[in-house]
């Protein structure tokens, strides 16, 4: 079965972050991604993946990345197995590694992880040989989100060289800031994190990339605005002041929104704190596409699933 | 593909509690319930719900409904994704509403929703365009325990037109109870709900119930008895006295169902605290229908899904 | 379809443990789990349990084992329900015996039961119509475990008549060498069971069945050596001394292995707790049969779920 464009040729057995794809990469997936959507409702591909099992494991709390995954495995076929780590032998003290070398011996051929640890998608990839697909890891990388967001941005700007794309809040611990920076500089665009100094510090060195410590300067003409999750859980806050002075000068709300280029959509990786991070009448007012971005998050894993096991 | 008789027309999109279902909407989820449970040996609905995505939201601890769910839905073909609700962003503080939402965009089209909140589905019915199936919500409705529990006693007695129906135990704070009472006096039974006063009182003006506060008088000449659970989580044994007093005054044995019609069945939810709300003698003995209303599950649960999905 | 040679006819409903099985029976799981690991990638019998509902029931932690019954029921076509113990009724204090008759009554076949009560299974046999395996029981038996470890030994020695099989560590406390004990000496060979002396004592009444109180006598002309996780969860290194003493005298390392016979391989169940029951460099060196021993999981638990489901 051929799937998608013949080039480029796709040589990546991993996923581990976007920072490893080149543009003509990324736009495959996202071509891909838009095959899928349509191929998820006329069935094509349900076959696709039928000789692979897709392990998941995921080792931090997730409702929308793991139940995108486990459908898009599904939708092509694939046999899914769910780790369930609170109930394995992880509780036995048995490592990573050791616990991925026995889903690969139980017959398990992509495994999708999420990890606290930075990197451990890395070590993974290193020491088995399973196909590895990164779920996200710490503060480091969410490849399948950016990939979902350009998806989401391509689709709602065209094409992206030399628009502008705010990311706002706190990009230093942000796993999707990070990974968004990669997709969409190599795709054309221009990022301009937004946020408190602490949150923001240290980004402009970076090619494509420019830094806004101010909400106006942030927003200014920008083309598409993406506000992150207040990462109250890994106290994130602190070293910005309080919470209170977070919302009086970084929450989105449609005024605010003004700054922005006309009809500039907003996106937000979800969950959302309504009335923290940005309103709920911008959450889901006409400018969000915070429910498409969820949307193509199926279709973006149908496709990276494709490409890693060498179907497509 | 065509299942059922074409009368009624089934326009209900959700299945929120069965006082919205008419006798004959009633009689035809039972009627098809057979069929399913036929069709099930045969495997003749094995791909009917094979473009559906049914996802189990379940908030709250269960065995005997998600499992029947689950099966339910795999008998027809759906593709099944558990929430899992203890490892999802539920712990991110998502509210109910996103989360159903963000299910709903990742492809799924059925929630089968079980929750603390009494109301909880119908929200989840207003703000998602969702098919839901309430599988519990707190103390207000269990409409799919009532549609088996239905199907056991039409098994059992045939036409429930004038038949009397005891149902013994903590009728206020249960959802069993308040769903039997509306599929039951729908479907022509009368209802004697019977407990002591604190757990039963109010219920005597609906239509077709009456209240008996004494065992003898709740079980006198009854054609069927079903029992609840004592939910002493819930702490409901508060209110009537000791545990130790409500066994002495209410648990059901052999001798006290002679006050009942000859041969009169029993029923329980379950499951049962066996020498609470009856002894073990009589939930494993020959009047019991505990085991069979376990088996009507899944074939209610197959009915009601294809309904729901259109496809009955 | 017909699968495996003709004789012996199986007769087991159930598999409790291994002492019930005959050598011919147990060579005939062996050449059956043989002729699954190809099968699994002809998918010759991926409709082989169509028919069959498969209940995983673990009461205890497990990554290895309950994926791999997982795995081995989904590569066989069977629909597959976990009842993900933590999040089920047993919350409510329903008794195993009810959850299993619930099962049952929800149209599951077969129960894979892991449970920390020796003869959990039996019971469980005994009470309920479904066709119980047991994954694990208490401290008595993993029949399972045992037969993948056999199908290893037999695969890296050929046949067993004859030969030695030194099992090291707390014997007395392991299901896994209670049920490797009758599983080798039913194949013919000769088990010495080596351990500081509180581990050990009372196994050599056994047939087939020899003590080892020093390493040395353990190992002497081994043809094999299987080394069992320290338990140190069950507290099993009380009385026996400190953690550091039983490596001291007992950690298995390259060269106390010259000991053994020349190339004799290593076993370990799995998880390994490496530095404790034997180093790195040996559980990953070319001795090692432990990645094996998972491989083996799979073929020999579809071998065993085909058996006792009649369709082999």
């Amino acid at each position: 079965m051929t799937v998608g464009t013949p080039t480029p040729a796709w040589t990546h057995r991993h996923l581990l972050d976007v920072d490893l794809l080149t543009r003509p990469e990324i736009e495959r997936v996202l071509d891909l991604a838009d095959q899928m959507r349509t191929a998820r409702e006329t069935r094509e591909f349900r076959s696709l993946l039928d000789l692979e099992t897709v392990a998941l494991a995921f080792y931090e709390p997730s409702t929308r990345t793991r139940v995108s995954f486990e459908l898009a495995a599904k939708a092509l076929g694939a046999t899914v197995v769910d780790l369930a780590v609170e109930r394995s032998s992880a509780g036995k003290g048995e490592s990573l590694v050791d616990t991925l070398r026995t889903l690969r011996r139980c017959g398990a051929t992509i495994v999708v992880l999420r990890h606290a640890s930075s990197g451990a998608p890395y070590l993974a990839a290193r020491e088995t040989d399973l196909s590895i697909v990164n779920g996200g890891d710490g503060a480091h990388a969410h490849p399948t989100q950016a990939l979902l967001d350009a998806l989401t941005l391509r689709e709602a700007l065209g094409n992206l060289t030399g628009r502008v794309v705010a990311i706002v809040g706190d990009v230093a611990h942000s796993r999707v800031a990070r990974s968004n920076i990669h997709a969409l500089t190599a795709l054309g665009a221009r990022v301009r994190v937004g946020g408190p100094t602490a949150w923001v510090e240290g980004f402009g060195d970076r090619r494509g990339v420019e830094v806004a410590t101010t909400l106006e300067a942030a927003l200014d003409g920008a083309d598409a605005v993406m506000t992150l999750r207040v990462q109250t859980e890994r106290g994130a806050v602190a070293g910005v002041g309080s919470l209170a002075e977070y919302v009086d000068g970084w929450r989105l709300d449609d005024e605010r929104m003004l700054l922005a280029a006309p009809g500039a959509p907003i996106l937000h990786p979800g969950p959302t704190n309504e009335g923290v991070e940005l309103t709920a009448a911008l959450a889901n007012g006409p400018r969000s596409l915070i429910g498409r971005q969820v949307e193509h998050g199926v279709s973006v894993r149908m496709a990276v699933l494709a490409l890693v096991a060498g179907y497509a």
